[in-house]
């Protein structure tokens, strides 16, 4: 089935970087022969649209739709599209286009596009210079490549997060090779970090979570860690010194990331998926050097990965932890999710913008 | 042939922080049964000996006798020695001992010992608690597990900086794969800077070179290096982006490492072989994340690598350029190497300290 016309789309907008979310309408573009149309039944909402909508990374246009955690049902394809047909149960994450040429994106790692990829939201198309407007919205229009299927059986509601939570996570863990065995630390435990818990712990690792709040003591073990060490003990800390393989960062605010570094053994590794820019307190080169160990960086993850982490998903059980809302709860929302009060993700039900 | 008695050494130490190196006697351990007794008949002269020396570190103990590239000919052995004889050509490292039991050491990973190794100067020797001395001496007593034998036919004087120049350079190299059609920057072309371009090119990598200073330009490519770049110019650090699997800095000074960083690749490893103490200015995260690239530490280098690594300089024909000295010329040598005046390592040719 072919839909070959501009479609109006229902949304949520930022208008500035200073104003509250609200209901826009706007266009989705013409479907091109490899698009696959798309009717948005659930979307995550993540930091990143938080941060972006209000020109935090000094990145924004506007007006943007925000969200790129989406799961919707297929109501159009292109010509060309041959993995997905009318009705079938797909997901949108971060990226809807790249250069599709360059060695990354080759590899499956149209996260690494030599020409960088078209963000879901908040981007120029590659093709029309349009600006690319995200998932608070009833509706998305996304080429083939880009559009991943969700697997049988999973709930579709906790599984938009993985969209990008989960593959954030789950993409180094994979790409260092953590497995059964291995210690690996947890850093933070939002909805990156309690991902990152649930799938260190499904690849077999004996997991850490490092908390600054006592209190997250017992729902870090509800999630599965083994153990939880309260980063701001000295003696917590100095208790672990050299005794893992693995810390996965998530924690989205600057810290010293020397302490975790000590605690890694010879040839461990720190993995930062978030941007604590510049690393603030600096970083002492000998706790690289003295251990071999090694600071590396993640971002989301290419779209093969995507797929498998949806399917890793499913097989093993692992959901996000979500708290539903409606679309006009969303600037709420925003403020609970600054504040950290959410475990761990809000997750729009999109059925909510055809009644707004 | 077993020698069991002290021996006196002749030797220069330093006997405080400011105090030139003196002539100085003292003992040689009585060998144990594990021990080679070596005479001395080269010894490199490292920046390392003078930061230990003068306490830049904060570690000093005197009086310290310097030295840990060390190149001699076996004297003795004792009765538990298998893989040396007396009149062997053999060569000491920077270390002389560590644990020899855990995860590290049993893989020949020695520099990284869990106890942490014993420095060939100014270390506590683990079985009598005497501090170690090092290679600006006559005559050496270490065990059989820290010597590494002299490939026939490799030119003594020429090799001795292999043991710290060369390991130190080549163990990153091999750990993290490099291979023919790598493209390798080298930071710095000091002692360990110019053993970087001979390694990296004779493992086949098309090897970078980035210097500050123009004037080092056509010594850079004498050396081997396929290109040379002027790393305070902004067009030519520009015109590399995203060009480098790997950039090995052995550049001696604090310094930004974000360009090298967004030199690299996809995938690319910086690897610091110095303490730039700490990293200042800062490091970004985002030229980590948002490229997967690695930032690592590398620490000389193990015992059956240090080995590897004379054995693979003498089938490349690989030596190290250096200018010999007599005993009595080390401290003019020291001076002359703070300033950077040597092409690229001082060796002392340890005949003078028997006239001296």
């Amino acid at each position: 089935m072919t839909q070959t016309t501009v479609a109006l789309a229902k949304g949520y907008a930022a208008h500035s970087a200073t104003t509250p979310l609200v209901p826009w309408d706007f266009e989705r573009r013409a479907p091109r022969p490899d698009d696959v149309s798309i009717e948005i039944l659930y979307c995550g909402v993540c930091h990143s649209d938080l941060h972006f909508a209000r020109d935090d990374w000094g990145m924004a246009s506007y007006p943007v739709v925000p969200g790129h955690e989406i799961v919707g049902r297929v109501t159009a394809v292109g010509d060309d599209v041959s993995q997905y047909q009318v009705g079938d149960l797909v997901g949108v994450g971060c990226m809807v286009d790249s250069c599709r040429q360059c060695k990354a994106c080759n590899e499956g790692l149209e996260n690494y596009c030599a020409e960088g990829f078209v963000m879901t939201y908040g981007s120029p198309d590659r093709h029309d210079g349009t600006l690319t407007q995200g998932g608070y919205a009833d509706k998305v229009v996304v080429s083939e490549r880009f559009v991943v299927r969700m697997p049988n059986g999973i709930d579709l509601k906790s599984a938009a997060p993985i969209l990008c939570a989960g593959i954030t996570t789950y993409s180094p863990l994979k790409h260092y090779g953590v497995k059964p065995g291995d210690k690996v630390g947890i850093i933070g435990m939002g909805g990156l970090g309690h991902m990152g818990v649930k799938l260190a712990k499904a690849l077999g690792a004996e997991v850490t979570l490092f908390t600054r709040s006592e209190s997250k003591k017992a729902e870090a073990r509800k999630q599965g860690a083994d153990h939880v060490v309260i980063s701001t003990s000295e003696d917590e800390m100095g208790a672990i010194t050299e005794t893992f393989d693995f810390m996965l960062d998530t924690a989205p605010v600057q810290h010293d990331i020397n302490p975790y570094l000590n605690a890694l053994k010879p040839d461990g590794t720190h993995i930062l998926v978030g941007l604590l820019e510049p690393l603030d307190p600096a970083v002492f080169g000998a706790n690289l050097v003295s251990r071999r160990r090694v600071l590396a960086g993640s971002l989301i993850g290419g779209m093969p990965e995507t797929q498998e982490v949806l399917d890793f998903c499913a097989e093993n059980g692992i959901t996000c932890d979500v708290e539903m809302i409606d679309i006009d709860q969303i600037n709420e929302a925003w403020d609970r999710m600054q504040k950290g009060d959410v475990k761990y993700r809000f997750v729009i039900d999109m059925a909510s913008i055809k009644e707004s």
